[in-house]
């Protein structure tokens, strides 16, 4: 399963029972967690997230909301025993905020505690299935967003094909490359035979807080699933762009030129009490938008 | 009306719905936060405490649970428009930490921010009606307890006696101070005839985290409420010692020799699920104890 789950929808004060900026990427049984705002811990107790899981830690921008629940996540996992490590991925000021803290409450962590400072776009994380990449948006502080990239090898195996035609098994990786096998008695066999073109991997991509930019289209392009902020309606564009932050209309109008198969509003102003005038806002400009609701999991499909 | 309000009665990673340490104790309209775990500003709006009212904020130590959520809260202020001054009273690393989240952020408060580094036993505030003392525990790091002590003047004014009397009102302080009154015809009148014996102020004491320790006791003395931490039952005491905290039974045993009127228990371990133990534990050695609970305001009477 490759799914998003919403821990906090909310920007700058909680309001309205919204909390700040989280987010859980759960790929297979990897948990990666995206933005981390005062009370994370809690919402990923609540919604059953399990904080073991989470070996890598991506964090925006630092405005409170998005990572003033770092340090309690981290010493909580700390006083809960954790032994592997864990890497923080964000600004460059994260590293001294967080150790000038531990180091305040004599905190000794059992587990490895990496920085990985974000300065320029780029490749940031690679495992075996999944790829991370961030890009700088135009806020008012440094601000980089982030894109999830599923990796798949360009060629499907057809196991059993494979099989009768007797290719070896150390073979079959080369098979998916795209190879064709030449026997030991000096038989040809092409790769189309064996294989299926894969599926392409699927995409997340996520905004963080960002004035409107026509340029993210070529970022998000294609993207299964796009969560773009959407601090305020289009009423407040100017205040957006003075804050800079996005309207519904404009992330809708992003998601469209961008080709997303899916849009997700989030990062709420306090000012509203109802969401709803941000859905009807944007499907008008692009139809296949969702709110980011707390505690719902979106399948990235 | 002066009161303690429960905002979080947990140590440590928070557990079975509970929060970590906060309390907002109140006095007639204003309100001093006294510690400020992570999610305090949630507390605040949940149980309708008013973050306006509150003036000054005391944090005894740098553990996590004593203080993550100061940062969230002073910048909502700050995003909320305050323009009044706030003090915050902690251990002197709590500046450099609060001031280097502000600078990444580029938060500029636009009220004045005060800081009060303790670094000894003492007063550490005097208002017209309340002062505030800080005491010196014994924890594994720096840490302070509170005694929050009504100001009350010696003598209370029988006003109607005082005016029958021809006493002019801008004498009746220094009755209430306990002097005698000289009338412009050379009569003396006494000030037991104009005043009685006022009651004394009302204390209440907050012990912070801190191990055993009976010397505390003279601190604690005739304490109208002690909210003592009692992180552990008897039964780990070995491990309350190591910890540098306390349990049901030793803080009943300080309440007692304190005499204080009044015991509220706190501070209580994740490991634990209920919190009858505590009650139970601690009231056979002093009946006057409740558990602090949150969302709950205790008069101090």
């Amino acid at each position: 399963m490759f799914g998003l789950t919403i821990l906090g929808n909310n920007s700058a004060v909680p309001a309205f029972g919204r909390h700040p900026t989280s987010q859980a990427v759960s790929y297979e049984d990897q948990v990666f967690l995206v933005d981390c705002g005062e009370g994370t811990q809690l919402q990923l107790a609540r919604y059953k997230i399990k904080r073991n899981k989470i070996n890598h830690i991506f964090i925006s921008h630092l405005h409170g909301d998005h990572y003033f629940g770092l340090i309690g996540l981290l010493t909580s996992l700390g006083l809960m025993g954790r032994e592997h490590d864990l890497t923080v991925y964000g600004p460059s000021l994260l590293e001294n905020i967080i150790m000038m803290q531990l180091e305040a409450a004599g905190t000794q962590l059992k587990f490895k505690l990496n920085f990985v400072k974000l300065t320029e776009g780029g490749m940031i994380f690679s495992g075996t299935k999944m790829e991370v990449l961030c890009f700088p948006v135009k806020h008012r502080i440094p601000c980089f967003g982030f894109v999830f990239r599923e990796k798949k090898l360009p060629r499907k195996l057809l196991p059993e094909e494979a099989k009768r035609l007797e290719i070896p098994a150390n073979f079959f990786h080369h098979l998916q490359l795209g190879e064709d096998y030449h026997s030991p008695g000096g038989i040809l066999i092409k790769n189309e035979r064996v294989t299926t073109a894969n599926t392409p991997g699927r995409i997340y991509a996520y905004s963080a807080d960002t004035i409107y930019d026509e340029s993210l289209s070529s970022i998000f392009a294609n993207a299964n699933l796009l969560y773009h902020e959407s601090t305020y309606l289009h009423e407040m564009e100017d205040r957006a762009r003075e804050r800079f932050h996005t309207t519904a209309r404009q992330a809708a109008a992003i998601a469209a030129k961008s080709g997303v198969k899916k849009l997700l509003l989030g990062h709420f102003s306090s000012k509203y009490e109802t969401l709803d005038p941000f859905l009807h806002e944007a499907t008008a400009f692009f139809p296949n938008t969702d709110l980011a609701i707390e505690g719902v999991t979106y399948r990235i499909i």
